[in-house]
This record gives structure tokens, sequence and C-alpha cells, in this order.
């Protein structure tokens, strides 16, 4: 059912939604490697349930699993969560999975981006990602939707949109040339202006000290409103992560977004450093070729990793005295959206949080017109 | 999403309606095991891909592929067919699959009968059928579609319905002792009367001759339309098969639907015997527990093995001068519907055909509208 088109979204007279734009629903997936996940990947089932739940309750999610785990995760998995079964090295489908695009029309469209598990041969994360490179695909052929498939890595995780034509994006990580090295900044612009269709790229440098993604952006600093962003933040200087964020406040003072405005920074404190304990890194399975997960290591926590459904946000809590007031102003933030807690130890541990595991489809018109027909 | 409902469709008001009623879309299942299938399935994947491109002209196909098939089945298919990954242990997802039922408003929900690959561990064709099993469930669940999960077993090729309150069934399937035991015929009819909403269930004794599957009513005799039934048939006295059909005949003759009608009988004369050539045999593996693929095996050929699609027939040609007789047939008996002819022999040679390898989804009203919501 699904065309592959040779076109772009741009030319065509689609775009990326913001992520508060209406949605159909959300996909997942289910974790299960031994080697980046401790236990089994059990505790972090029990994570990847939670966030399941608290989306359902604002939109359907879609959890898609592998065949050894189906009849698991559909017993672990709230009733109202559908689970169709897909393969994936891992489960960060914010980043393996499509970019959705929609027409004034409302028709809905999906990006297939190449990936290389975040860098390749070189710096990726693990090998192989052969059936993460799939999942794209997969989602959109489940859905019917007609797709580009760009010869160009990105990960979700590594654009945020206003949906009004801007796109904010990390130099870590966009021209990093563990992705597309061939593409010069200029060249990089040009896929993000005809895929995404947008007019503006705001630049950052960095993304959160020591993620692994090379600084995905999801972690750092998002849209929450056309002209309105917020930034991780911590008033420590001593922090390394001080730098990096008040760089990132600096610059963003100074830009002006497609629509020609200026940009209000809310400053959204990280919670206090969240190292891996040894229990933590003793029962992870050490397996050559995948980022070991060590005691010590200090991993990328951040507030700004969370997930904006219909009439729901879902934020990631870290058991800190921070989590409270990050609550409180995304409930600021989105007035029309109440903000739901859930326990994001176990996905950091992973490598990422709530919204690195999930992708949101939006709803179209002529979509819901086709399926009715 | 999916309801486990412990209800039954007769007390909710809901029935199995006709295969000649309009679907949203038909299922199938991609052959891939090498002990049923001559050179690791690959002719039989042709052929399956030719029934799904038949059918696609009529009405939405899914192909449910397994993980390491996906690649490969999404390239050998038409790309109008959807492919999905779903596990199971063959293709045959008439017999494993759900049986869909309709409310008056048009409310689709499906009954998860359960599965024992033709008999069970004594004289089932194969060990294990738990993804099988599996496989009713999970297209339920794709499709959100709520569900009956009786603790039957049951073949949908066992079965063939009218939509009007009359089912057809073979006493050598139904009351075989290696499907549900712990029930009598009585018991059998009333799970029949509370699952497919029917008032009438009428008996014959056996199927076609040889037919693995203990006489599916599917391959042998099925209504093409309310009071009218085609039956396989053969003029050869000394053929096995001719005592069978003549004694349906007379059978049919003196019964009475489930609204008093007689039935009209259409003699659907069978192709010359199909048998096993010693090179079909020679390629599939042996495997202990697996029915064995011998040459000069007679395999179970009919016509009535027909799949009923929106605007088109799909069946079998044997590459024998009844082809053109039988399709002649079919399209006096469908004058609403194109006859396509596809070649059934490495179809047949896994032991049924294209009804068995096909699951039609009725359409529904509420579901487009809960689709479109």
């Amino acid at each position: 059912m699904a065309k592959i088109l040779s076109t772009t979204p741009r030319a065509d007279g689609f775009r990326m939604p913001a992520e508060w734009e209406p949605h159909s629903g959300c996909w997942m997936l289910w974790p299960e490697r031994s080697d980046n996940w401790r236990r089994g990947a059990k505790p972090a089932q029990h994570a990847f349930a939670a966030v399941a739940s608290a989306i359902t309750e604002g939109e359907p999610v879609t959890v898609c699993v592998s065949p050894g785990q189906y009849v698991i995760a559909r017993e672990m998995l709230d009733p109202a969560v559908r689970v169709v079964e897909m393969t994936s090295n891992d489960s960060w489908i914010r980043d393996c999975g499509p970019t959705f695009v929609v027409s004034d029309e409302g028709v809905v469209r999906g990006i297939d981006w190449k990936f290389n598990a975040w860098g390749g041969l070189g710096d990726g994360l693990y090998f192989p990602w052969d059936q993460d490179d799939l999942v794209g695909e997969k989602v959109l052929e489940y859905e019917r939707d007609d797709r580009y498939a760009p010869d160009f890595i990105l990960e979700g995780g590594s654009i945020d949109v206003d949906g009004e034509g801007t796109v904010l994006a990390t130099e870590e990580c966009l021209l990093n040339p563990n992705r597309n090295p061939n593409l010069d900044r200029a060249g990089i612009e040009q896929m993000l202006r005809d895929y995404l269709n947008v007019d503006s790229v705001l630049w950052l440098p960095k993304g959160v000290h020591l993620d692994e993604t090379d600084g995905h952006i999801d972690n750092f600093c998002r849209f929450v409103a056309p002209g309105e962003v917020v930034l991780t933040w911590t008033d420590d200087t001593a922090d390394p992560q001080y730098a990096i964020s008040a760089d990132a406040f600096e610059r963003l003072a100074s830009m002006r977004d497609a629509k020609g405005r200026s940009l209000k920074v809310h400053k959204l404190h990280q919670p206090r450093p969240v190292l891996i304990t040894a229990e933590e890194a003793a029962d992870v399975d050490h397996v050559p070729g995948t980022l070991p997960r060590q005691a010590g290591d200090r991993l990328a926590a951040s507030y700004v990793n969370f997930y904006i459904a219909n009439e729901r946000i879902v934020m990631p809590g870290y058991d800190d005295p921070r989590d409270l007031p990050a609550q409180q102003m995304l409930a600021d933030l989105f007035p029309g959206r109440r903000v739901t807690v859930v326990p994001g130890r176990e996905i950091l541990l992973g490598g990422g949080n709530i919204h690195c595991i999930t992708q949101q489809e939006p709803l179209g018109k002529i979509k819901r017109a086709r399926r009715a027909a």
C-alpha cells in the first residue's frame, strides 16, 4: 500500500508538525537486549510499560516487540496498549523510527531516514543496526503511509521543530562526520529544509554533557510553543554542564526564528548527577562492540526528555528534589495538559529517556477519511 | 485496545457474515518452512504472491511474515500488498486465524478459536503449533478488534456459513475426537450456534478424499449464495471421491436451511487426480513429527477452494481441462465478480489451497467511524 516517494516533503507541501499538535497515537519499541539493559531488561520493561500506560491516557499506544517477547510483553503491558510484532536491535524509536509529516489537507506521510546506531562502525553504540534501520519503513508499512526515503542519516532525537518553519539542532550531532560525512553544514541545512520543510535552522554547539548520542537536542533544548524553548540548566558552575547550558542560553537570546520572533528561554534545572551504581552495572552483559555500562559513569539525566501527548505530558522523574519544580514548570508551560511523572532512571541507564523511546504519529484528516473508506 | 469478551457473539447480537459480504481486507501468512514446502518454500512463495496480487485488485491485502523473511517478502510481493511481521508455524490463516463476526450496527469483533494443527499430538500435521495458535489473537490486536476466546478447537476451513443462519460442516472433522473430545455432537452444535450465531448446522459425513485436514468443508462444499452450494464432483465412479460426493449430493437434496429453503446444488467437477512427483517430493526436508510429502501421494485437489474477494473470485487452476469449465461456473454463480485463476499446484503441495491461505475481514460501519475518530 505504502508508496516510496522520490520527491521531498517541501516540494509536495508537507511539513513536520510540532509535537504538541494532535496525535493519532504513539509508537514504542520493547527493550530486550541484555547487553544494554540490566537484569535481562526486566526493570526497563517495567519502566517502558509505565510510560506506555501514562501516554495511553491521552492517545493510543502501539508497542512493537520481538517474536520471543510477544506473550511476555502482552502480559506486562496495559490492556489498553496495542502490541504488534516488530524486530529491532534496541528500543529507541525516536531515533530509528520514522518522522511523520503532514500536508495542509491533513494527509500523513513518513520520512524513513537512514540509521547507523549513533555513529556507525567507528562511533556507533552497537553493531549491527540492520533491524533498527527497518523500523521506520515497517511502521509506515503498518500504517499504510507513503514514505520518503532519503539517503541521509538522521535520528529523530537530533532535531526539534516548532511546526512553523524552525528547527533546533546541535552541531555536535548533525555536523559530526560519523553521520553524513559527505555533506557540509550547508548541505545538511538543505536536507532539513527539504524534508522537515523548515526555513530556519537554529544551531547550538553541544548537547547535554556526556550524552552518548553526540548531544541530541531532545535531551537539551526543545520548543514548548512557537517562540519558546526549555533548556536544561544548572546553577552549579563547577558542573561541566554549566558552560554548555550558559553558552546555549546566550546564543538562544540572540536568535530569531523563521517568523522573526526572538526566543523566550525557560531554564529547566537538571537533577543531581546520576551515576551508574555498581549494582546496576553488575547485571548488564558485556559484549564486544556494544557500549559498556560501567559503575561510576555519569548519565545524561535531563528533564527536557519528556513526551508531549494529547492532553498529557509524560516526563522522567529521578527521585530528586528538582522533580517537582520541573513538573510544575512543564505544567505551567502546557496549561492544557496534565503532567505525569514516570520514574526515568531505568530508561536512563540504557542511554536515553522518555522522549527517546516514543514517536508520535500526527492526526491527519485525509488519512482518517481513507481509513473510513 | 482489544478487549477479551466472556460473552458470546449470539448473546451480543453478532454473527459471522457470508464470505460474499463486503470486506475491509484479506489476511495471509507467508510460507517458509522447508519441511512442508519444497525448495525452501520459494515456489510456494511465488504462488502466494500471485494470490495476494489477484486479491489486491479487489481489496487491501496484508501478508504476515516472520522477521527473517520480512525484506525478502517485501521484495517478492506486489507493492500494493501490506507486509507486517508476525510469527507463525506455517501459513494457513484460514485455519489458525480469527473468525470475524459483525453486529447489525456494523461493529466488527473476532473469535480467537484454539488451534491444534488439525489434530494435536496424536493426529496433528506438525509440532509445535504455539505460534499458529497466537495468530488469531495477534490479527485482532493489530486491528484493535475486541475478541471472544472460547476454549474450543476450530479451524476456519471446517465451517462455511451463508450469513443467514446456516452453517455447513463435516462430521469427519468437527466430530473427530482429535479436536474437542469432551463435546458430543449436540455440544459442538451449541458452540457453533453461540459463536457463529447460526440456527441450523448442516452435516455432511466426509470431505474430499485424502484431505489431511480431516475433511474440511471449504475444500468440498460451500455456499455461493443463500440456498445455493457448490459441491466438488467427479463422474468417474471408480474414483474414491465419487461415493463421497454422490452421498453428499443425496443428503444435500433433502436438507433445509435455517430459512426453510431447500438447497440448489451445483456440481463442480474436480480436476484429474494430482499426485506428488518424485521431483516435488525430493526437495522437501524430512523432519520427525511433520507429515511427510512423498512421491505418488494423491493430493486433495478441488476447485471449491476459491476465495471470494470484493469484486473478484480467486480460484486455483491445475493446468487441467476442467479449469476453464470451473472458472465459467464460478463466473455464472458470482455475476458481479471477475474470476481470476491462479496456479494452485504449489499451494496444494503444502496441503491446502487458496481459501486455506486467506482470511477475509468484513467491512464494519462502526469500526470505520472509530478509525476516523
